[in-house]
Parts: structure tokens; C-alpha cells; sequence
């Protein structure tokens, strides 16, 4: 049974006409062949979409890498394809803080997600049918590993900065750690060096949430009349929680109840789920939120010191001070350890985590004093 | 489908065996009526199910409230129809800080909860059928009416002491607030005056895991061969998270992985998940969460000020250091407004909300000094 709000019409989900993602748009689409991952399967014919502003030069070249439900959308309207206008809109653009006159701008989707890289609703090799459940488990390294590939498939040898937030910048940091020759500067937003237990709990209760729908069919749910709608809608809304503050939280909605009797910060919360399902698969929410909990830049290399001391990049690092999912402990450890990082930054917002889509002027100022020369 | 660790043996909460909640035991019953509820409607045959421990001698008796999951089984082992021990075992007993060698304890079963008292599960009068979908909605002011006619019957005037934490909390603020004659001294203890907009968002998205699952046929699912125990498990892990700290699922499980694979962390949830499943009807955790959501002890009383200043007990309000989900702004609002308070007393612990069911040492000095002369 699909939450009561939902009706047939708001659930492309599980139609399939979603599965492509949004309309191709602006975006942009690289081959980058075979990958092996780190559990060693081999996961054949990996494609990553992209968007980009602005010109090559050569070493201008700035990789954008986006959260969790994100995608290569950064900036522009809404329209040509785009159901929502750029997560960071402000920020990137000509005369913006990462100016596209002077930078060449680069955002790729991330591998496993649902907006036309390769995921789970991708047609599997194999017999041209979506790969569903029996699509692998993936790691942050090894969607890293695609998005080197792709580096190498657009001529870029090495990024003039590379910038992320959240899970944006799992991916970012894990770059500047396996190949710290093509990372010159690096900004790293609300994010962590290990995914933490507290992370974890709440990443593996938004899984149970998924799996546990009746309508999951271990992944297969491609070509049935219902999917995993309701659990990714509760998927969402624990995240949710998680991404805001509670005093953001009492301030916006208190106890206000709306005309139809139900509370106010409830309704938004089911707005913010029905939204997701609208636009995302469940396998895909289940593919990277794994992939994030798999995140520790320690691993296999010493621990989390020693991996960050191989970060040559000029670094900025910031938190939000009202963070509760990223707790600003977690980017002091970075600051603390990554050789060229100047400290911790702290953003300052009502917002959470969250913050760092929503506070432009600050997050702004940051980029742009780590691209000056 | 039910969470995949969860098998047809584990699941005594869908075929009916569980509706009467544990055996009797020590359980004693109060039949108490028909009750108007807040809404107007009547819910006919209230009967609340109690133990109580002690000598009744007339001014002595101390009424202790539970929280959310739990139930009259304030102290005492497993066995006798109990599955668990006491949950403030330490706290009540002969020479213990709520001394039954010098009061007469009564800890009374929620108002529809599922372990004897009223509730969804119980058979309605009209048809002898389960409630299901068709009990109405409480408020906590409902299930203190429903205990103030318990202590009617059982001819208890005045309470000595009225104690609570968490849910527990909010009904003895009301008791304190609606018969204020009525409470001698009371003991508020991670608690507040009003559910705020974040615990009804965790609560709203605990209520769409068990209300969206496939199983839950609108509550009336007593007679079929699943109920939403999904949706249930999703919900305690949920709220699960929310009890303990950052701090200490990370010093418990940190990144420790299984030898099944599985994170530490996620399989500690599933168990509480798995644990709840077995022992708590989910339409009582539904009707149970609503009557929290409508916590406001201000209501029709001219705001939370006014209301607090109707109470004339000796108060000891305390909070927890560490607790996010009634964080302790929330007591220290109490500690103000309420005239009878001496300040606020804050209780240190690594376990967040649940450190009110684990500092045992703290929270049982504080009732010891609420209750001395």
C-alpha cells in the first residue's frame, strides 16, 4: 500500500518512465568501458552523464560532485529537461564564485545513481533487462574509480579543484587521497572521514524501510504495478529529519495544524518524501546509501591519519554549526589532518545540514577563496 | 513481507496471541467505566490493568508512570508472566529510593497500550471484536482521565508522589496541571510541556511505517495472516536512534562489521526492531504516538505559563545532558515556569534519552530527594 497522498498519476516510479531519469536535457553522456570494483566484480559498460559550463583551457577545469539525491544539475532554470532548477544555482556561473568565465565546470552523476549514469535501472549486459536487485554493491572508491575513468575520457588529467558536499564530499576527499597529483585544491563541505555508527543506524533503517516493503521483490520491481514506493517515501523522511534542525523545525512549523487536521511539519515531511519517489529509484537510494556507509578514507591504508597525510591539495574544510548528521567533530578531524587545509571553517545557519544548499554567501565566500590564485 | 530475520515463530503479534499482551502475572484490573474523551466521543468499558507493591496506608501511595513501550512492570524479575525485569528494578523496593517499605506504589498500564489496559486491540463492545482501526484517538489528557477515575476506584484521593519520564512525563504533568489537590509532590524527568515540531516529525514518520505497510489493511489486521510488523520494526529503529547518543553508538558499535557483514550498529536496531515486533501491537504504537503528538500542556489553558502555574506540588524536574530528543531546553522550561520547582537537575549519562531508564544512581537520588521529608 502506497502512502495515502500518493495516487497513480504521482508514481512514474514505478512505471518505468523514470528510469532514464529526467529527460536528457543538457546533459552530456561518457563511456568509460568496464570497471572492476573493489569486491572485485566487474561491473561492464559503465556510462556517467554529465553537465558542464565554460571552457577548457587545460588546467581550469573544476569537478562539482553532488549529495546523495543530487545530481549533475548544479545550475541552471528549470525546464529543458530539468524538473528543478540548480542545486547551486548561486554559486557557479559567470561573475559567481566558481565563474564559469574564467572556470571550466564539470558535474557527473553519480555511478549507481538513476539520473542516466549506470545503476540499478540501467539494462544489465547481460540480458538487456534492468539489473534490479542482482545490480552490485558498490563503494564510494569505486564510484571515484568511474569518475577517474571519466576524467580520463574528457582529457582531464588533473582537476584545478575539485568540490563536494555531504556525500559529494566522500567522493571528493576519496580523490584527493588515491590521486593527490590531479587534485590542486579541494573543498570539502559537511562531510566526514568515516562514515560514523550514528550515520550508519540511520542509513540502515532507511534500507529496512526499502527492503522490508512488500512491494521490493528483492530489487525486481521494475516490470510490476507497484514498487517500493511507500518505504523509499519513509526512506526520505527519516533523512529529512536528520537534514534539518530542530530549532529550524520549531520555527517554521511548531505545532501549527493545517485545515485538514493534520500537523503542518508532518505534511511537509510527506511532501518531501512523495517528492523524492517522484524522482528517484528505491534501488538507487538503496545502492549509495550503502556505498556511504561504506565510507572510511582509512581503510586498507593505515587509518583515517595516514590516508588524509596523503592529501597534497590545497584544502578548505567546513562544517554547519547546527549539523547534527555531519557533526562539525567530523570536519575538525579533517582540518585537523589533512596537511593543506587552514583550519576549519564553520558556517553558521538555522538550516543543519542542509546548510550547505541553502547559506550561498558563506559557502560562496569559501570557493572563492580556495580558487583564487 | 516482514523484515527478513523475522520469522512466522517470531511474530506471536499477528496471530492474535499477544492481543491480551504478557500473561496476567502479578497484573491486577480496575474496570472504570465509560470515558468522554477530549474529541466528545465515549469510549465505553475503560479497564486499566496495574500492579502495584507496597501498604496502602492513606497518604502514601506513589503513582509511577511509563513511558511509550513500556508497562506496569516498574520492578521485579522476569518470570510470572513478565518477559523482561522491572525497567527501574533498582529504583522501587524495600530500602530502595522509592522505599515500598514506606510507600504504596502503583504503576497503572497506558490507556490504550496493548498489555491489559483499553486499547486497539481490546474487544469493542459493540460487535466483540477487536478495536482495530476503529478505536479512537487519545490525547494524554484522555489517558489521565482514564488513570484519575483508576484512582477513584481504587480510593486514592492524593498522590503522594506522582513520577514520570518521557511519555510518562507528559501525563504526569497533566495529572499535576488537572488536579493539582491531587499531586503532593511530582517528579518530571525528561519530559515537556509540549510536544515540539521535531519529536512530531519522528513520531509522524515512525506512524507512516507502520500505516503505509502493505499489511496494515487500516488497523484491522488482527484476523489476517500478516500485520504490519515492518512497518513496526522501521518505527522503533527509528525512534530507537533517537533514544541513545551520537557518542555512544559510536564508542559501542563504531564501523565494527559482523561476521554475516552486517554493520554492528544496524543489527543492534534490528533487534530492538525484532524485539518490539514480539511483544507491541502496532496500532497501540500508533494511538500511543498521536496522543504524544498532542501533548501541549498550554491548551485551552491560556498557554504553557498559565498552565504550569496551576501546579502546587513539590517538583524535581530533571533532564538529560546527552538527550536529543527531548532535549533539555524542554525541562529547563518546566524548571521555570513550574512554581514548586527548585531549579533544574541535570542528569549526566552517554546514553541520551534512554539515560533515564540507566542512571539509576542520579535519577534514584533525585527521587529519593523528592520523597524524603
Amino acid at each position: 500500500m502506497t502512502s495515502p497522498h500518493l495516487t497513480d498519476q504521482d508514481l512514474p516510479s514505478v512505471t518505468g518512465a523514470w528510469r532514464e531519469g529526467d529527460p536528457v536535457g543538457s546533459r552530456q553522456f561518457a563511456d568509460v568501458g568496464d570497471l572492476t570494483l573493489e569486491s572485485g566484480a566487474v561491473l561492464p559498460d559503465v556510462r556517467l552523464a554529465y553537465e558542464s559550463w565554460g571552457t577548457f583551457t587545460g588546467d581550469n577545469a573544476v569537478l562539482v560532485l553532488h549529495a546523495l539525491t543530487g545530481d549533475s544539475h548544479v545550475v541552471g532554470p528549470v525546464g529543458d529537461g530539468h524538473a528543478s532548477p540548480g542545486w547551486w544555482d548561486t554559486l557557479v556561473g559567470p561573475g559567481r564564485p566558481i565563474d564559469t568565465d574564467r572556470y571550466y565546470v564539470v558535474a557527473a552523476n553519480i555511478l549507481g545513481g538513476c539520473q542516466g549514469s549506470t545503476g540499478p535501472a540501467s539494462s544489465s549486459p547481460a540480458d538487456g533487462e534492468p539489473w534490479g536487485g542482482s545490480f552490485p554493491d558498490l563503494t564510494v572508491r569505486d564510484q571515484v574509480a568511474a569518475e577517474v575513468a571519466f576524467a580520463d575520457r574528457l582529457g582531464i588529467d588533473r582537476w584545478y579543484a575539485v568540490i563536494g558536499g555531504s556525500a559529494g564530499g566522500m567522493r571528493a576527499l576519496e580523490w584527493a587521497v588515491t590521486h593527490p597529483d590531479r587534485v590542486e585544491r579541494l573543498f570539502l563541505l559537511a562531510t566526514s572521514a568515516q562514515a560514523s555508527a550514528e550515520q550508519i543506524a540511520l542509513s540502515s533503517t532507511q534500507q529496512a524501510a526499502i527492503t522490508t516493503d512488500a512491494h521490493f521483490h528483492d530489487g525486481d520491481y521494475y516490470g510490476a504495478p507497484l514498487g517500493p514506493t511507500a518505504g523509499l517515501d519513509v526512506a526520505r523522511r527519516i533523512a529529512h529529519v536528520a537534514y534539518r534542525s530542530e530549532a529550524e523545525l520549531q520555527e517554521r512549523f511548531g505545532r501549527t495544524v493545517q485545515d485538514d487536521g493534520r500537523f503542518a511539519v508532518a505534511s511537509y515531511l510527506e511532501h518531501h518524501g512523495v517528492k523524492l519517489v517522484r524522482r528517484f529509484d528505491a534501488n538507487s537510494y538503496l545502492v549509495l546509501t550503502r556505498a556511504m556507509d561504506s565510507h572510511d578514507v582509512g581503510r586498507d591504508r593505515g587509518g583515517v591519519a595516514a590516508a588524509l597525510a596523503r592529501i597534497t591539495a590545497r584544502t578548505v574544510v567546513a562544517g554547519i554549526d547546527t549539523d547534527r548528521l555531519y557533526p562539525i567533530h567530523q570536519q575538525q578531524e579533517l582540518a585537523d589532518l589533512i596537511p593543506g587545509a587552514d583550519g576549519l571553517d564553520v558556517v553558521t545557519s538555522l538550516h543543519g545540514h542542509d546548510g550547505f544548499l541553502v547559506e550561498f554567501d558563506q559557502v560562496g565566500a569559501l570557493a572563492a577563496a580556495l580558487l583564487a590564485d
